[in-house]
């Protein structure tokens, strides 16, 4: 069964989350500022004016129920507001893209550390050992494009435990299918907007916006520039270009029914519109049946070979094995794969997003193979602590520091995929249990501890203030055959913040909503 | 009863007619091109490309049901394709604009023609009798704001019988609440984007479309620019600097369940992005509570005299008698129209957008009363045949001519409002069944006959290909003290797509799309 295979980590749902992050919540603390009363009639008068503005600018999710109108629609959810974040922690991530870049297209091109690293992941996992089987087939035939090009997303919190100065960990590095990028440019642009508009004046809606982001200037200085649609369709066109088929199209690989069409649309249109190039949207299954490959030159066509010529294949779809409800999804894959089409990304760059290459690399000397020491010791920086248990593995003293402070670690299962993990309390009891050798199915990590902050949550048209937290996703953009680096750069950023309520019983559903960063010093 | 009561000609209901045209449709011709089966074939490729598109660029509408979901929205109603003209036709309207802007504002200046012009519709109008009444009242206690602002709309049909040049003929001219203007703008964007994107190339969907439009050339540069979105923000600021007091705000007259807010608020963002000029929106029912004049200036401010200065009155509401549930409303509409605030419209200019006003001007020497013999002549040219009945009118060489051909011409009542029309061969019938006494009630009018075309109708995210006739709408906007014209421009144009179905046996429902003009010899 699909649904009971582990996964690669994904892209993170905003709408629901299907397995809510358990480990995203530090412990509850009091907010930075108590304007949750003046926040609420901010939310009243601004709410429809946000909503309005929000749709016509493409801020839209198809309804869940579309059999009486096809064309019916809800808003993206989004927060009314920008989130507060110190504005050096983010500048410091920005400066962390090109060296993801860096890191993930040397950790894909060196097979068999991968394939080393991988091993136990595919022995219990059929979805990771699937993919890892068409990587070996596609080098064991001689790759035919050593391009590759990667649209990732770096995800991170804010760890704030109060006696140091905040800094960003990684949660998770996302090398398929990263969206939200054009929610969040949209979003922010939203948020100039209701700033600009509504920040000024004396008027009391005016008065509690200023008062809530301390306001040292005009409000809408402090949102930075996000360059994602900007960025990504431009690295999209320069695989196009490289690729060296004129009339070719931008292949996206979508999900049969997806409700977040916008995301994907806005992409289409800037490629159409700056760069004149075409995109083509299928799913794994129509490929199957329209997709045809010159068997020698590995060159992709549209319409059983008859239609257009592909240049770049978007994954947008197959991260998951949902994807893949038949061996016909699995063959277009390896199709795509085969081709002499751009990949983005490669299986092998999927592959580098698996959870466990981000446990490798967390291990001494991992990095350092790959990036130069310099560069490497910048992304440490970023690593939250991660320490392997039981098996040989030397433990004892984290272990004992664990139990005498757990609400500081989260027990985590080893296995790809999210779900189970242990927090606060249960990590000691749960470590105290286990024996050396069931310990070493899990690893322990360290808690990331974001302080909370009022927001207020907007989705089917209503809003809420509550106290929240934010993810947030730096993107970046490469291009490289193995040997150089056509394209790298920094392309925009991401915030998703949820509410304060996704705890360690789990009660509240997940509830997450597109922001943007609202910089503070 | 409101409902009772007759209408102004108001804003034609893109959604559903409340009362459908009846006289619209000529009679069943072959269409020019039988094309419905390649349309077909381009309506199921482009349907989803469409919809997503038109929905991520604002062509929006609230949906019926919001009760489970205050933002659940759907597309608004459009053609997907432009609705074909002839290009020299378009041209001659749009040399029209300026004499349309004179003539309203000649006529709004000439009280008492105005008033004996609407007397015999106010005795039998209520609405009528009670606009004129504070038209009345304003004048009698001193003209506070000599400058009017006006966004007026003519809307015609073309006439093409076959035997001579196609023509425009004006079907009526709207001087208030003139509505979509924006989805009009918007629409061309979508028509532009798929043209280029679909319209290129060999595939069987370009090859269709170019099949459909006669393909000389690019088809997108058939296409004229629309500039209703940066003619009628900057006619609204214009009237707000001459205003003269910079943190005034535009105030928008709006309905309480306005499901087109995409259409105004458009309008809003580019009045704030282009201009620095806010908008804020009030129902009649809201000013009548929080509204509040200064007695000696005229001078309206919000929050009951607390808030912003109102520099411009921009009635989006107040066309119907609908929109005055209560006498609140209609003291609102007194305020307003006392105030310092250039109206747009005043209630004098709405006036003159009066079925009976239409009449009165067809007659010989009216047009010419107001302006030039040139001038009067050009806006004669697209005056359709209007002939008064009984009352010692000279009529039995109309009414024989009529009985011998009734299909070129409508039998109206002559009240305010429409329906009740009789066409074809009832014409005939009820001519020779009505005495001198009766006509008296009745006007005769030249029937517009236009062609039909293939055209592509998409509502709730469904599309129908079927025969079409449209209804073209030349905006322009004027600003005027009655001595000297600040303003005077062209403001873009809007397309109205119609099915062939709405005939004189009233059986289909309305059904009407928003277009775009696709220009040919």
């Amino acid at each position: 069964m699909a649904t009971a295979m582990a996964r690669l980590p994904k892209a993170w749902e905003t709408e629901v989350d299907k397995e809510p992050r358990k480990h995203w919540l530090g412990q509850r603390r009091p907010p930075v500022r108590c304007d949750e009363a003046s926040l609420k009639e901010v939310s009243k008068s601004l709410l429809v004016p946000m909503v309005q503005y929000a749709e016509l600018h493409g801020l839209l999710y198809a309804a869940k129920d579309q059999s009486i109108d096809p064309s019916a629609a809800t808003q993206c959810p989004v927060a009314m507001l920008p989130f507060k974040i110190p504005a050096q922690a983010f500048d410091e991530c920005v400066a962390l893209s090109k060296l993801w870049n860096e890191l993930v297209d040397a950790v894909a091109r060196d097979l068999p550390w991968l394939y080393a690293t991988l091993e136990p992941a595919a022995n219990a996992d059929p979805f990771t050992a699937r993919l890892m089987g068409i990587s070996k087939a596609v080098h064991a035939a001689g790759l035919r494009q050593k391009l590759m090009l990667g649209i990732h997303r770096s995800d991170y919190m804010l760890h704030e435990p109060g006696d140091s100065s905040p800094r960003f960990l990684q949660v998770e590095l996302n090398t398929i299918a990263s969206s939200m990028a054009s929610h969040s440019a949209n979003t922010e642009t939203l948020h100039r907007y209701l700033l600009s508009r509504y920040g000024e004046g004396s008027d009391p809606t005016a008065l509690a916006l200023r008062e809530h982001f301390g306001g040292a200037g005009e409000l809408v200085s402090h949102l930075p520039q996000n360059a994602t649609l900007k960025e990504i369709p431009a690295a999209l066109a320069r695989a196009h270009g490289a690729y060296g088929a004129k009339d070719a199209v931008v292949l996206m690989v979508v999900q049969e029914e997806e409700r977040n069409f916008a995301d994907q649309r806005w992409l289409e249109y800037a490629l159409w519109e700056e760069h004149g190039v075409k995109v083509v949207r299928k799913s794994l299954g129509q490929l199957h049946r329209e997709l045809a490959m010159d068997p020698s030159s590995g060159r992709l066509r549209l319409d059983s070979g008859a239609g257009q010529e592909v240049s770049v294949v978007y994954f947008r779809a197959g991260y998951s094995p949902d994807d893949y409800s038949s061996e016909a999804e699995w063959e277009a894959r390896l199709v795509l794969e085969q081709s002499l089409a751009i990949k983005c990304p490669s299986v092998d760059y999927q592959l580098v997003g698996a959870k466990k290459v981000q446990q490798a690399l967390a291990r001494q000397g991992a990095v350092e193979r790959f990036i130069g020491p310099g560069d490497s010791s910048k992304l440490r920086g970023c690593f939250a602590g991660l320490w392997g248990l039981g098996l040989g593995e030397d433990d004892s003293y984290i272990i004992k520091k664990a139990c005498s402070d757990p609400n500081l670690y989260v027990l985590k299962p080893q296995r790809e995929g999210g779900g189970n993990n242990f927090y606060g309390k249960d990590v000691a009891t749960q470590l105290k249990k286990l024996s050396e050798q069931e310990r070493g199915a899990y690893i322990l990590m360290q808690r990331i501890l974001p302080k909370l902050q009022s927001t207020v949550m907007t989705r089917a048209g209503t809003a809420e203030v509550m106290l929240g937290l934010s993810e947030f996703g730096f993107f970046s953009v490469f291009l490289g055959d193995g040997r150089q680096a056509l394209l790298s750069e920094h392309a925009g950023h991401l915030v998703r913040t949820k509410a304060d309520g996704v705890d360690e019983g789990g009660v509240a559903a997940g509830y997450a909503v597109i922001s943007s960063p609202f910089l503070v010093q």
